[in-house]
């Protein structure tokens, strides 16, 4: 396996531009490739497919990566076979699954990601790149087929990990929480990964980037503080 | 129709007791009630049926009525066809409704409430009164056969609703983001209620109670609140 992944928590830190964080590890990431295949059914707040391509075409221009929406190709399934490389933008988890399922895509893109097409995967894009989506913080505003996402590491992803606010008088679960409850049902070892951090995945080399640590849970076990440049190739 | 039904945004209040908030309402709502049938299978932060219907026993011995968890009896549809009362606990929506279709129980649970069986629904179980569950907040740590649910008013219930932190520097959606998701997708308007309201249905009349506003989603419209004690029969 050749496989160059990023798996992002967030596409935008608060108060910061788009995508702006990870620029450097970007530049590195898509050196050499002149034109992305972007794929935006999560629609963040329900704007279109082409406002949200627009936004990453408004990025990328400015490294010198031409962007090209997925729902702009017919072709869909020979475009990610065909891709220098992919990124999922975020927004809404259950609406990017159902999409992926229509068009049969899940399996065109694991294949083509761990062949080596460069992938970059924010949110949504991120909850994906685990076992399942069953750990999204996201509304199930529509009924996927299945759960069951690309499996690019042995585990879940939560991103937007939200550590408990001991200030609020709200009686919702806190992230832990529902996270525990996902442990009552699942086998799967959870990564919370906090806004600002990601997941770099070289070959089979998992390592948590960023300045941020990350928190772990496991069935049966208390859940747990890893610090950048962990290597979690052995969680799962 | 001869109706009466309570859908509650909690169970508990932030730094209350369990149900003690609504226990005047419930009084009346469950007169002349000697036993109650508890639906625990939502299991909040993962406790066992055991218990959860321990916890709700406690609270309605207080009230003189009796608790059957409807785990322990082996004829469920029997146990709801002949319920004096149905009270179906808060948790994790997904898992209630996974095990509501496991046991085929939805049907039964309609038609019982629709012809007069008292039913008391706290978050989870408030959820599964609206048409769809949809729009839950809890994470989606099963994958249920459906998402459509017992449609006891002609719209979709948002427990635990919460208005946006100004002061919050956290890039994942906002309530209010998560339910104009739903409504770009689906027509089924929604109903935010927070912490501390209820909807009190009797017959076909449904009414906001409690002390707060709840805040009403509607496709193409801007949201809106509404006061106490509105009637919400002419919503869908």
């Amino acid at each position: 396996m050749i496989r160059n992944i990023i798996l992002a928590s967030t596409s935008t830190l608060f108060g910061g531009q788009y995508l702006e964080y990870l620029k450097d590890e970007l530049l590195i990431h898509f050196s050499g490739v002149k034109k992305l295949l972007f794929i935006p059914f999560a629609r963040p707040s329900g704007i279109s497919y082409d406002e949200y391509t627009n936004r990453a075409t408004c990025f990328f221009k400015n490294i010198g990566i031409e962007v090209v929406g997925i729902h702009t190709v017919e072709k869909k399934i020979e475009a990610i076979e065909k891709a220098e490389a992919i990124f999922t933008g975020g927004g809404n988890t259950f609406l990017l699954v159902q999409q992926l399922y229509k068009f049969q895509l899940l399996d065109a893109i694991r294949n083509a990601v761990n062949n080596g097409t460069p992938y970059l995967g924010c949110s949504a894009g991120t909850n994906i790149g685990g076992l399942s989506m069953k750990t999204t913080n996201d509304m199930p505003i529509v009924y996927p087929p299945s759960f069951d996402t690309l499996g690019l590491v042995p585990f879940n992803l939560n991103p937007h990990y939200l550590d408990p606010d001991p200030h609020l008088k709200h009686n919702g679960e806190t992230r832990e929480t529902r996270i525990l409850e996902f442990l009552s049902q699942n086998e799967t070892p959870v990564v919370g990964l906090r806004e600002g951090s990601w997941l770099y995945i070289k070959d089979d080399k998992i390592t948590l980037k960023g300045n941020l640590q990350a928190r772990i849970f496991e069935k049966n076990k208390t859940p747990y503080e890893i610090p950048p440049m962990t290597d979690l190739s052995l969680l799962k």
